[in-house]
């Protein structure tokens, strides 16, 4: 039985290159979860075969400012022209019906939802080591020198913002890390402050006791 | 890869007849750890058949009494006129080696033992509901009517003191339950406040940072 029944938010954060994407994918192929991918809202055109609510929520530019005056994101960003944002009430609409809310997003955004969402699950998913992350960057093979370098110089500036999460899961390999990450969000519906309300309406133990 | 390598001190606790003892036991069944039970002091006889140190740790009323003026026991109480107690030195000794130290105890001593261990893992296991826990009670048939009352009303008063402990698992089936503080094992190891000196180590990000 689960004391919690309020699906959690998952934020699972790090630096580019260390595998985030990877272990989201592990983690949703795990059975024994209710766990849905946040789906983002933006401003750019929908492409052919993209689903609206599904791929992305698709709205104009005064709709997404109106949403940016209304504090209505959990984070957003512009990016070549285009915004792009977590809309917090559709967020919650999911978090309300039980499910587990995963947000795969960089260090700078998931500092941002964590202003905004203090009942988050943050997770820090870090390399093994410096060079497990460079060769993974190389390995991408797409990218100019100019554009690794710049990414390595952001992990090296990302690296000492992991204590501002709630755990540090490292990817030495990709299942472990993904059954760690399960094995957090069971823990956290049995965390203390999230299970005591239903405990107490259980055992009709006071409130004020 | 685990980024905190020394064990955890466990601490599985809640009202007599919530079935503590069943729920260690089909953890200790799961695979996927390294739990150890830790070995209480005593200074009762040793009976035919026990070993010292698995069992318990032998001592005379002289070494006991000296030990709890060293502060030398996590917890400890008498019972009908013998010392029991928890002793500090082998419980750190086996956390220092990565071994998980389970200790099945009493909402008394567990409260006792958080007050000299704060990085323990302090777990309320809780009945499912009031029925449960009084028919687990009644079922042991080899007590009195008043033996059963009585922790009946110690149940009743234990009942509100959960939210002292850092997680509440319900025992409404004990896989489930011991599933659950399995993975609350495997998520306290990644928690920041225990991986963050290891994680600093492994890539060489500076301690004061």
């Amino acid at each position: 039985m689960k004391l919690n029944e309020r699906g959690l938010l998952i934020v699972l954060s790090g630096p580019s290159g260390v595998g985030k994407g990877t272990v989201r994918k592990a983690l949703f192929d795990l059975e024994g979860h209710d766990l849905v991918y946040s789906t983002s809202m933006t401003t750019r055109p929908r492409r052919e075969g993209e689903v609206e609510g599904v791929d992305y929520y698709f709205v104009s530019r005064e709709e997404f400012e109106q949403r940016i005056r209304d504090d209505a994101f959990l984070e957003w960003a512009e990016f070549v022209g285009h915004y792009y944002g977590t809309p917090r009430d559709k967020v919650d609409e999911q978090l309300k019906q039980g499910k587990e809310v995963v947000l795969e997003i960089e260090v700078q955004g998931a500092l941002q939802v964590r202003e905004k969402a203090k009942d988050g699950v943050f997770i820090f998913i870090a390399p093994p080591n410096r060079e497990a992350l460079y060769r993974r960057l190389l390995r991408r093979g797409t990218e100019s020198g100019d554009t690794i370098q710049k990414r390595m110089d952001k992990a090296e500036r990302e690296f000492p913002l992991a204590h501002k999460y709630d755990y540090i899961v490292v990817n030495d390999e990709v299942t472990n890390a993904a059954d760690r990450v399960l094995a957090i969000i069971r823990a956290e519906h049995a965390r203390t402050e999230r299970a005591i309300h239903k405990y107490k309406e259980l055992l009709g133990v006071d409130e004020n006791e």
